[in-house]
């Protein structure tokens, strides 16, 4: 396997592989371009999504600036909207269904590392840096869910069909659908029902 | 009313309005522009900020980079200072008394939706993206108020003089005067009373 | 006593102070060309944070955009990486030890004020804005320490060595070695024992 699939399988792998280098420099790069692009550059912004992102459906609006680690593990629904200052960490793939409403400084984070710095970095801790061991686990995003501004979802999360986070959650666990959730950490604090 | 009129009376509007759309990117343009000034460039600065917000009084100091929505729905009292990497979401208005200290990474927010997909969307929730609909309320915030590092205000949410929030709050409630408040939710704690 | 070595003495001082400010806005202009910078180059970065940072060992990796108040009292050790939009106020000393992981978002600030807004403008409250007074404290992050996304560090705060401070987490109090911490207010959760 290379890096980039080990990492993808949530296995350890080494983050300074030269393949995922180059991916990761190219959405940074790219990312930085959409966040200086004129506002009403429409077309512009959609040729750089359509580079940077892993997919995205119709009607994607995200509102620069946006944040990202690849970009391209990163698949939109149809109908999707992202708002300022949002960090996509996508380590491992982040799947956001339809119709999501995604507020202002929202982050994403699909990686982590082992918490003991020997278990990090090996016994060799003091020799060699680029061996500091990352994992990932995916962020999987349901349908017709809205994630409240500064909220932190964190890897291996599932949120559910209509649902909402509240905002500044720290989302730790997952979120079943029909639930409104907040906190930190994030509980369900009621069913999502229809009030008008 | 236009929509602009039913935005900052906190009515359902069609936030895709031509109108508001303007407004929007034009809010978006002048914030990028201030975020690449040369931080010397007092001159430079104020023109934008007249420009871009609703209102200003003397010796406003805002640290780029500053994120808002509009702009024009900004109002800020004389002796305010606003530090980096803040995002102002005002989609009503948010009005600001005199001596301000807002730390970094502040969010003030007065946009909402409804809670569940078929209120938000309407029964035809899979035809029409335009059609989400959205809700506002004003914040506003007292004379001599200092807003901690990370705090989130929500819509609505009414902030007393002499307030002290805590650093990464999340302000759900009004806050009355002379108090220190702070936590996720945020609670009042005790008095604000002279120290020294 | 300048004003700056009053700043870093922890002692009342005056952010206005024309030396303070030249220095203000050299981290700022410096801060901003690192963010703009091509991702590939690792020379231009490489410069910038020489110049911009007190002290920084080997390996030191900062991923724009980054935050600065001055640049010059941060200090890092060997081998540390800033992940995305972490915003440093260091108006008193930042001390990074070794191997330090610090993740998107992160705050870590040093500044603070007087709560009640007379002790903060004294009796003039209303006649002379540039003497807010501000007072500062030094934070200090020990070896093979990691910081979850999002985290707020206080001022005066010391964190130990091979500490994991959880994502969203506000840290208040100091936090020893060998724990792993998290919440609003960040409370020590276990002893981070090897697990592999």
């Amino acid at each position: 396997m290379t890096e980039k699939e080990k990492m993808l399988a949530g296995e350890l792998y080494d983050c300074g592989d030269p393949e995922l280098l180059e991916l990761w420099h190219l959405g940074k790069d790219l990312a930085r371009k959409y966040n200086l692009l004129d506002s009403h550059d429409a077309q512009g912004k959609k040729e750089i999504l359509k580079q940077l992102l892993g997919g995205m459906g119709d009607n994607l609006w995200i509102t620069p600036p946006f944040y990202v680690d690849y970009g391209c593990n990163i698949f939109f629904g149809n109908n999707c909207e992202v708002n300022m200052n949002c960090t996509f960490l996508d380590d491992n793939k982040i799947t956001i269904g339809d119709y999501a409403l995604i507020a202002p400084g929202v982050q994403i984070y699909t990686a982590f590392h082992p918490t003991h710095y020997l278990d990090r970095f090996g016994d060799s801790a003091d020799s060699d840096f680029n061996f500091c061991k990352t994992e990932t686990a995916p962020v999987t995003i349901g349908n017709h869910v809205w994630i409240g501004g500064g909220a932190i979802i964190m890897p291996g999360v599932t949120i559910g069909d209509n649902v909402v986070i509240g905002a500044g959650s720290v989302v730790t666990k997952d979120i079943p659908d029909n639930t409104i959730a907040y906190g930190n950490p994030c509980r369900v604090v009621r069913e999502n029902k229809r009030m008008r």
